[in-house]
């Protein structure tokens, strides 16, 4: 009933079973065009199993059932296929799936649906960086409270924060660009890896594959060697957690009391004042989740000799259930950013929470050249306390002390205490980090 | 596609659309009864409300596309629910979900459904005990090479390995009796967990209510206190750890070298003389799977204030993931050991592959009383070196060996050397566990 | 550098070199006595072993290089033993570890250890349970804001918040309660279960060590079967997500704008003015890494055959390190609650943060009689659309609605709008916590 | 006692109190130095802050003991580092961790350390591929059952199975090389990112400090953005699955009735013949436990604001956990494979084992031009039926079958029976793993 709030529907329909039984289908007719690139099958049998690889003239309840019977879904796929393809033209049938092994053909078409996977997930990101970026160009120097540990620390600029953002979602946009050479690789050994059943030209079989689907040609089979995929799971996990972080953030700022930065939409069955942060709970769900898929496709690794015994299916829904969570927690994010209602004046208003104790550093700092930075950190500790157990403000008890007073004028002692001058290097280091965006985003995104 | 292979029918039947909007629909007419039965609404709501508590009335694909707008399924259902009630009965619509929030009927129509899962589980654990106790009954003195780090180690039978599956098998359904009354308890608590919307009469609704449901009675709401469901997922992670162990035993029984024990069918697409054990791929799978989820449900559990963000929308999937997971692989354990093929011809045969060094600690006992254990020790060691580097038979070495000969005549060494006799007690340890078991039957399941 | 931060010094001290050393001495001792009770092995030999089962005797650093050396404590440790006893009474030293097998000893040595950690979380529970019955009792009637989706919902009383806490707690330790039966047993099988060289007395032999430690004897070694330990770890998993959720709730009442609630101590370097709430950092990090140690406690449960490879030994450092997590955030949330800082003033203060949004549910329930639920709802969200938008309070809106001045007069209206008037039946289910808990804390803790 | 087991020294050591005092203490030397280099603070304060920054001038117990009273390492290490600066030069202890933040410290100082890790992974990673690449290169033509789902499926060259180890093997280092660039970076924004405490020279002591200490410079800390360190956990991870693949093969191989391939040494307490595979069995035990580390590192990083709360603590022991566990692992997998003694002839005789039935898809091959794929494969399963129901070997069925017999002459369908002639492209693709992995070791290692 949730999946549309889960997930991302074009995500998701790569991970549907038509989707799977036609990116299966496309390996095999992929398959037929290469082998026979290399002579090792007739030419003629190309059009009869490509005319047969179209989804939607199988039935796919029996092949459920045929994939239930089988443990793998190619052996009723393959049966099918070959049955249609004799049916049209019996000569054409001996060449269906030819020398191939149900893993090739499953990874493989697997592969095939990660690619346009990362091709979405890209064009989000994009969008993503550039609505974090928008933010921080605008409130560079948009004042905030800055929170460590929950608690206030100093002022910083709510740009600042948004570029924070930014940064982690370059960076996690190009492990998803790295990863790619990796992942999108095709698949082809054989039962067992020696490629025997292709009478000597497996090799040139499988590079002629690889450049009909488009993908990488590694040396060698990787069967029962998944890092490839578990490398693909940590970027997408590292990417879920990113975003996790963009959502806490916002569903604190967002809160009652602190409201300064609001989601969009959201509803409450029975409280009409409140706007849940839908989004924020979305993405926050898929950060609780990711590790363990993550863990599951680390955990899976370790399979047994040429093809293994349960690890293989393991990965089976975990990695498309990671994607899933991924592009929908990716397509919040989007929203959520882009839609981001800022408020400058609340933020604003939460500078003076504290009474100025926010601004204890600046005034330890302002302070420390005249008395050493350890005296002036008792110093103006005694004095956070002082006016907290007194229930008043930090420049009134700091005017008052006689230590600082010698130390800092009247003058000084109000600019030490007040957050707009201490706002450090904040507007430059967002300068920084949109120019690194800029170059970023200038590097095309590997095919 | 391979939905039917991994899960069990009537446990995936549970967590689907229909059988979610249906358990929604049966606690709001609960709702109904027991708001009527304390008076707090007027009994003629009832029948309306009853009537419209179907699930079939409703346009499921609304309902989903409502719960992503909205972030939460009750929220398009009570609207839906409520505009059928007000078609047939404009007064009684006033008393749906009255003074419920979301999470109360989310949980409850949870919970209910758990009950179901927890009875599907508890008939096929009986019937796996009974196929464990089976085998353990009639092997309880077949011999097989006991193996420990995956080295032949000592003799044991067939039916002491069956008896530890068995006595596994029954804590695992002792844990799953045992949190029921954890988890089938009934979610009452309004908006934030006071009952204010109740009139003063929340308890008593939601006692009659919990009567009403036959589910357990709270003495507060567990809104964002997850660790009832987390509870029940480390049950059925602890569950379906136990079934690995029983496939990786029964897939190492069956690889092609030690064959004592075939599980049923399997297939292959380019092997025809492979019967792939399918179900111990699925149950490993499982056992792969399930700690991550499991791990899941304790992640999501530090939920904020009176309910949380993010951290409830985390279990949504991840606990009928796992309810999918266990039902399979139960289902699949449940085939894979009432059907197994017992070779104990094989087993014999598997019993003299070290040529007697199977029999190392035998003889060291043997041994041990007249020379002590550490010089046996050393002894047969040394034995069993020289065998080794002789590529011949223990006994044989043995028997020319003055130290060992001193201390054994011949038919003492025989005796040493056969692993028949070195069976300890297995026998009386197959009768302890199969009485126990009986013990454990007549303890029914708490309801 | 930092473990005196994370756990707790007398449950570390379980789980260092000497303790487990003397642990397995221990066991080593008790067998001895066990196997001369049954007439296994001369009465004499009791004495010398237990002499020399002192771990101070031993050389750790030798220990431990004989464990990476062998793989297994017990190797090096039993051959030390043996010499020891034997330059004392080399008739003894026949006897030593005698018909055993590594991982008896040093599973039964962990079990002892573990029956230690049990008593020493049982009496923190128990604390931490009356720290926060406490709070119940006293903050039974102190409205503050209740939250849901990190928004202000509808009014609570602390009291209820921390009798929420106290439920979740009594849980915790009625789980672990439970699981000392499956946990708290001996191990004993001999080298793979058959317990074939005590020449037929070896389930005599266990039933006088399981006497003799206080241990549970179970029919059958568990030495593959790992859902023992499995539960165990479960159970602290599942306390420790209760513990983040207790400390979440504080940290965020403690952040600087809500501030009602306040843990005691805590530092920053640079910042005078802040007091980080370190007991709740420190309970959140262990209810984030608890659930990874959790998955590789199950992930570890499929082992092989009668003794497995790896998966044992993935144990070995997995269940200690959640022991210690456990031990030391328990010990934080004793200190957090028992210290909490409470101030029904600032509570009382958030509760006006909304300008009376808070109150919406109240007004839409004093409406729905008149209107129904669904009109007053609608009605109500438009007030508060309306409220927010020209920043005015609810009440002043509601006040100048004619469809709510029709159905309400002004006292009523204002009852409405009183959040003291809408505390539902808070102190009541304040009430029936505390008197459950009552009845928890009399039954006493199985041995 | 086992630390010397699971670990590797160099690499525990890394972890060390004492190592982690003097990670930051060199930080803040360097920070010393990097500070005057832009003259934010007088060269005079160098030497003595240098001469003060030596671990073993400090007491680690009062070190800890402080620690658990802050919460954070460098609290009290700043003020001790401070008093000796200011016995040695009270002029230069004002400037001791001036305007630094703590966690700028303490995780610039796990970089430092990352980095030793990362460099001591990377000569085990070529030591253990050069490993790898030499049994590929011996063992080419080497022939041996290839098995799926644990079953025989066809012959394979024990040099197949390696060069799969060693492309795995160089991909794990290649993800190593390629996360230096993510996670060797300096960390500098002091107490909210701002470096308001800098007096405007932040970004120039950052460009100094990273450009001392060899580390990148990224435009913005990254202090509650965590997927740098997580990126490391996550290549780690990967590293850990593929050394578990390695360790599941030899375990397999190692089997007693298998026995093709056998590790080095190994013990047993009790059973003098056995030689268990404790490399093995640490391996597989890191593997088990990997995940749930990598899941902690990825739970961890939603973070809140500027600095976060539990989720950095989360990181100080699973990230070092993860370090040494990969680390041993890593070891163990450089003794395991450089050690392992292989036994063609053991792999030649379990070749025999399925009676000829490991070449039915050799035989179906062979078939398939004269009779289609289909009708092949189905005489070929009947023919493997018959040969298992009457015990006879395929060969024996095969000869007599009319069908087979047409196709194929007695000269070819030994051919097709014969393992040595059905080992496809084994040679040639080790050939082409071999010169991928000569390619890839000419890329050096990133500084």
């Amino acid at each position: 009933l949730h999946r549309g709030l889960i997930g991302r529907a074009e995500v998701d329909a790569l991970f549907t079973a038509p989707a799977e039984v036609q990116a299966l289908l496309d390996v095999e007719a992929a398959l037929a065009r290469a082998q026979a690139a290399v002579g090792l099958i007739p030419p003629a049998a190309i059009a009869p199993i490509a005319a047969a690889a179209d989804a939607g003239l199988y039935d796919l309840v029996a092949l459920a059932a045929g994939t239930a019977d089988a443990g793998i879904p190619t052996v009723p796929l393959v049966k099918a296929l070959t049955a249609r393809v004799a049916a049209a033209d019996p000569a054409a049938a001996r060449w269906v799936h030819f020398g191939a092994t149900t893993q090739d053909i499953v990874d493989t078409a697997l592969v095939l649906r990660l690619r346009c996977l990362l091709d979405l997930l890209d064009a989000d990101l994009a969008a993503l960086a550039a609505a974090c970026a928008a933010l921080a160009r605008r409130h560079a120097a948009t004042p905030m409270a800055g929170r460590t540990w929950l608690q206030q620390a100093l002022p910083i600029t709510f740009g600042l924060k948004a570029a924070g953002w930014l940064d982690a979602v370059d960076r996690a946009q190009g492990r998803l660009h790295a990863c790619r050479a990796d992942v999108l690789v095709l698949q082809m050994g054989g039962a067992a890896g020696t490629l025997a059943s292709l009478d000597g030209r497996g090799r040139a079989v499988a590079a002629a594959l690889a450049r009909d689907l488009g993908l990488g040609l590694p040396p060698i089979a990787w069967h029962a060697h998944r890092d490839r995929p578990a490398a693909l799971a940590c970027a997408l996990g590292l990417l879920v957690g990113t975003l996790g972080k963009l959502a806490r953030d916002v569903a604190l700022m967002a809160q009652t009391e602190t409201g300064s930065a609001a989601p969009g939409k959201g509803a409450s069955s029975t409280m009409p004042h409140k706007r849940n942060p839908v989004g924020c709970a979305v993405i926050l769900a898929a950060a609780t989740r990711a590790p363990g898929l993550v863990a599951t496709m680390l955990a899976a690794m370790p399979q047994e000799h040429e093809r293994g015994l349960g690890g293989w299916h393991a990965e089976w829904d975990a990695l498309p259930e990671l994607a899933t969570l991924t592009g929908g927690a990716l397509r919040h994010a989007v929203t959520l950013i882009a839609g981001l209602e800022v408020d400058p004046g609340r933020m604003r208003a939460t500078l003076e929470a504290t009474g100025g104790q926010l601004m204890a550093e600046s005034l330890m700092m302002a302070l420390a050249p005249a008395l050493g930075r350890l005296a002036a950190k008792d110093l103006v500790e005694r004095a956070c306390r002082r006016a907290a157990a007194e229930r008043r403000a930090l420049g009134e008890i700091a005017a008052r002390e006689p230590a600082i007073a010698a130390a800092l004028d009247p003058a000084a002692l109000a600019r030490a205490l007040d957050p707009a001058q201490y706002l450090g290097e904040a507007e430059a280091i967002v300068a920084d980090v949109l120019a690194a965006h800029e170059r970023a985003r200038e590097a095309p995104c590997p095919s």
